[in-house]
């Protein structure tokens, strides 16, 4: 307990020690009347390199600088607001949404935003600013997602009390742990042999409700569709934290691949500032991949045009599937096919034949998955 | 322990029941050489009426028969068999969503569906000619929402061993209890004076974070958008097992009033041969109230074209407004207003005014809630 609340306090006092020294460099630059000056690294895809080595697009060495001027005052003083907020809520240990945060300006007289994108730009740049995530700048975002099941005790703490809460994911009986929009300061016990996660709330539903957690040993998520941005942190800090691997078991299609699987591995383009803290490198791909489709059988339904200009697109421009053959390949192969699956097909053979038969004959063999 | 199993037994027994009546009448006619018929509720807008001593969009006397012929073979062989899927389903305490038993179907050789929706409709009739709703024939959605923090144990059963489960929603920390997506068997211990339905997964975050269903000794529901079935089912149980009052918390706009808060207090007109199971009719609405603009200096965005047309609709078709005479108003100063407002944008007057403040004062008159 004692160690658990260092270790929040650490976090903490991390980032309030970048704030101050921040703030009093800029104090200090007024005082000896310089004009001060903030650096921030672009945010753009052209200023993006994806590492293989590290698994995820990274941000390159471009910075754009703000320095205080006639034109640059209001925009200056909103950043140095939005950084005292950020302050505030690490200190008292709070949260405010982006869009709680632009509703706070309206208090900041001149210095408030008229919309709300202004805000969520100053906020973007102020995250990139100190090369932290928003959520450990106390800024979170509006979406909830995610629900887990399984080997997994999820270790919070009572904000009143201080109180440790041991938090068991296998006793939720046909529901769920939900995930909570900031995950920084959670700490996992598990000794499950991975984690499986997994697209639709249907499939999660079936496996959920066989315990199949006891039959694998694992630790089921949830992420009903593209996963929030809390969700992936979530795996990926329990990925990390106990070295264990994470299987993706999304449809067989185009945007099972490209946007929901890729996006958790390696992050987004427009968001590369983040996608160190939100990928999750260590993930794989069990299926449903284009061979399931043939090697089970699959009932499937006919690519639709966006689904071909998706997987067109991702052979051609994707950074990460490029960089992969096998990815490649798999995707030839379903446009060739010109068909999808969806991983509630499986259901042709039996509503458990997911349960019984694939889930371990894949699972027997996870030097297979597709990277 | 013993009751509850009796209880789950007896929810399904009545189901097999019926399913076996009216398999049996199928069989005797058939036998006997006649024609079998079966009569389904006609499912439409035209069919529906506004009950308001019964709190619900209630499906009219209407009903469409489908008799065994040489053109509505298919369909009626479709139609038993899905009858048979559901007594596997609820005979094995198993579930399957739309879309599994529609690849289910791909193994009934002639009598296999083509596409989902042909499915969907059939499982639809299935519904409302047993006049109970879908999960309790086995049948759940595919989409799953609704996450729960507060004052209230679950009790729920280990499948394998038939354990009871006592799930304590205090006890989550900054997460939350994830609803299932059917909560048919579920049973409730709480203490509550309230559920307090939230609108905005951040709004919930904030009332989590700081427990403040401590202080207001009340159940915490996100509805995360519109609500799922699961999470409007769940709420109706709740209070009606409890006789607690629910309250609704959305924004000030025309989607929450007429969408979000609509939905949830008396359904919707498509599904109207549902609503009995779905509708919350002991909810009120807590706010955002127009009045509340004015009252609580809320910074507000203009209404958009789109809420204008959805408010005067609803003053003109929609029976449930249009019984209400306080709805009527509330919608005519938000027109006249030409504003609308979030209910993050309390955080104008502090991040935690809703908790100090706003809240407070509501809830010590509920009797001037909307209806």
């Amino acid at each position: 307990m004692a160690k658990k609340k260092a270790g929040v306090a650490a976090v903490n006092q991390e980032v309030l020690g970048a704030i101050k020294t921040s703030a009093q460099d800029i104090h200090r630059k007024i005082v000896a009347r310089k004009k001060p000056t903030m650096k921030f690294p672009v945010r753009s895809l052209a200023n993006v390199k994806y590492r293989p080595d590290r698994g995820y697009f990274e941000i390159a060495g471009q910075k754009k600088e703000r320095t205080l001027t006639v034109n640059t005052v209001k925009t200056f003083a909103q950043t140095l607001r939005m950084i005292a907020l950020s302050k505030e809520l690490v200190e008292n240990d709070d949260i405010a949404t982006k869009r709680e945060a632009y509703y706070v300006s309206k208090n900041w007289e001149d210095a408030r935003f008229n919309e709300q994108p202004e805000s969520d730009t100053v906020m973007d740049d102020v995250e990139a600013f100190f090369s932290v995530n928003r959520e450990q700048l106390g800024f979170i975002p509006e979406e909830k997602g995610g629900d887990v099941a399984g080997r997994l005790i999820v270790i919070d703490h009572d904000r009143d009390t201080g109180k440790t809460l041991r938090i068991d994911c296998t006793k939720f009986g046909s529901g769920a742990y939900s995930i909570p929009i900031s995950v920084e300061r959670l700490e996992f016990e598990t000794s499950a042999a991975f984690i499986l996660v997994i697209e639709t709330a249907g499939m999660f539903q079936r496996l959920v409700k066989h315990n199949y957690w006891k039959q694998a040993n694992c630790i089921l998520v949830s992420m009903g569709g593209v996963p929030t941005r809390a969700c992936r942190r979530f795996i990926r800090r329990l990925a990390d934290f106990k070295k264990i691997p994470v299987y993706v078991f999304v449809d067989g299609d185009p945007y099972g691949i490209t946007n929901i699987y890729r996006t958790l591995k390696v992050g987004s383009g427009n968001a590369a500032h983040l996608n160190e803290f939100f990928c999750v490198p260590q993930a794989t791909f069990l299926g449903i991949t284009p061979q399931d489709i043939v090697d089970y059988k699959l009932p499937t339904h006919p690519l639709k045009d966006v689904d071909v200009k998706r997987a067109r697109d991702a052979i051609k421009n994707d950074p990460f599937i490029r960089h992969h053959k096998e990815w490649v390949k798999a995707i030839e192969q379903l446009l060739q096919m010109e068909v999808r699956a969806e991983q509630q097909a499986l259901a042709k053979h039996g509503l458990n034949y997911v349960i019984e038969t694939y889930l371990p004959e894949k699972l027997a063999h996870p030097e297979r998955f597709l990277p």
